[in-house]
């Protein structure tokens, strides 16, 4: 079995959306950052690091009650080799879809996610730090937007993790207040993903949340950020 | 042949030290980020991202002049992976060695990133910012910390691929202002690293800066971060 430790962020949501996409059965195990669930010993025996998502697969290491994988770059790669879909097979495809993987997980993401903490979290407003997180998000939405000028996808014809991998954050850009009006492939790209039935699945996951609920969520997820 | 196209930055040293380790033929490629060399359309037709290190490799899909692979953390389990070595040979072991590289790229390397610009090349010292770095870093190296408690590398008794994607950036707390003498676990482990001749050559490319040259590249490459 593989259980899913996980809330409503897009780092969780890549997860949930490959998950889905792979029909595979997983058991949902809710963690709340505002209760700081992340930080207790038992989750962070599963990883050290203490964020979500983690993934236990319950087949390997079955000993010692599962095989803990953390980092949601390393969840992708992990479930894609496991199920040998939505990763290429070939060693240079599968490379090339790590490498893009890795440059959400190491670029794009750290990037967005301090445009939003210092656009909607951080006490004071710095214009000077806002614009220069926004420029660097605005930068990365911009390899984006031209690597997907003449492919349907980043890696080519063939949807894959290294598309999962932005999407979620892609998707938050209104949130972080980073403005991809201009970027036609990107948009195009997001639109058809975001169409796809195993996405809409995964973006319900942990649960889905009402308007007010996210509000408040969104406020005390900032604030945990910031902790 | 192998081709590394890098300079003297954490992320460069990652792969020189790796290939010094591996004992095998490269050919290095200085990109002098001064001159913003890795912004030409020669570097952004290997990596669209324009952020060394590159490596090329000439064996395979030689009739486009060799498949390139971007990003420091993609490059090490490229090459690890190419050779088998420096990375566990089980599923569960390689998906533990991706998980500290993703943890490395993902986490410690952006929020030191962070914590290094607004120390030393912001234009405005903030302090509220400098603290939010500061802490995050100072966070993270004790998650390496605590893994270092009970094992000698951070896998267990051998050396990997996730050591030396941490290497020097712990390597270089004191050029970002964060201090780690209360961490006795990853002063041993970094001065154990430190001691090995491979890591040391490998510190030396592309070029063995003299500190005066090094002073002055630093603040240029500041700079260039800000650009």
């Amino acid at each position: 079995m593989l259980e899913l430790y996980t809330s409503e962020t897009p780092n969780g949501w890549k997860v949930s959306i490959l998950l889905e996409e792979l029909g595979v059965p997983y058991k949902v195990h809710p963690i709340s950052l505002t209760n700081q669930e992340q930080k207790t010993p038992a989750f962070l025996a599963r990883n050290p690091n203490g964020k979500i998502p983690v993934l236990v697969d319950t087949e390997v290491e079955a000993d010692t009650g599962g095989f803990a994988v953390f980092e949601s770059g390393a969840i992708l790669i992990y479930l894609a080799e496991k199920f040998g879909r939505f990763i290429p097979a070939d060693v240079a495809g599968r490379s090339r879809a790590l490498q893009w993987v890795t440059w959400q997980v190491a670029g794009l993401g750290p990037m967005m996610g301090q445009a939003t903490v210092f656009n909607r979290y951080f006490p004071e407003k710095i214009p000077a730090v806002i614009e220069r997180y926004t420029r660097e998000s605005r930068r990365l939405l911009g390899v984006l937007n031209d690597q997907l000028a003449d492919r349907a996808y980043l890696l080519g014809d063939d949807y894959s993790v290294a598309d999962i991998a932005s999407f979620p954050w892609v998707r938050g850009c209104e949130w972080a207040n980073i403005d991809i009006s201009d970027m036609p492939h990107l948009l195009r790209w997001r639109d058809a993903i975001a169409a796809r039935p195993a996405v809409q699945r995964g973006l319900l996951i942990p649960t889905p949340p009402t308007p007010e609920e996210m509000a408040a969520k969104t406020t005390t997820q900032g604030k945990a950020i910031l902790a």
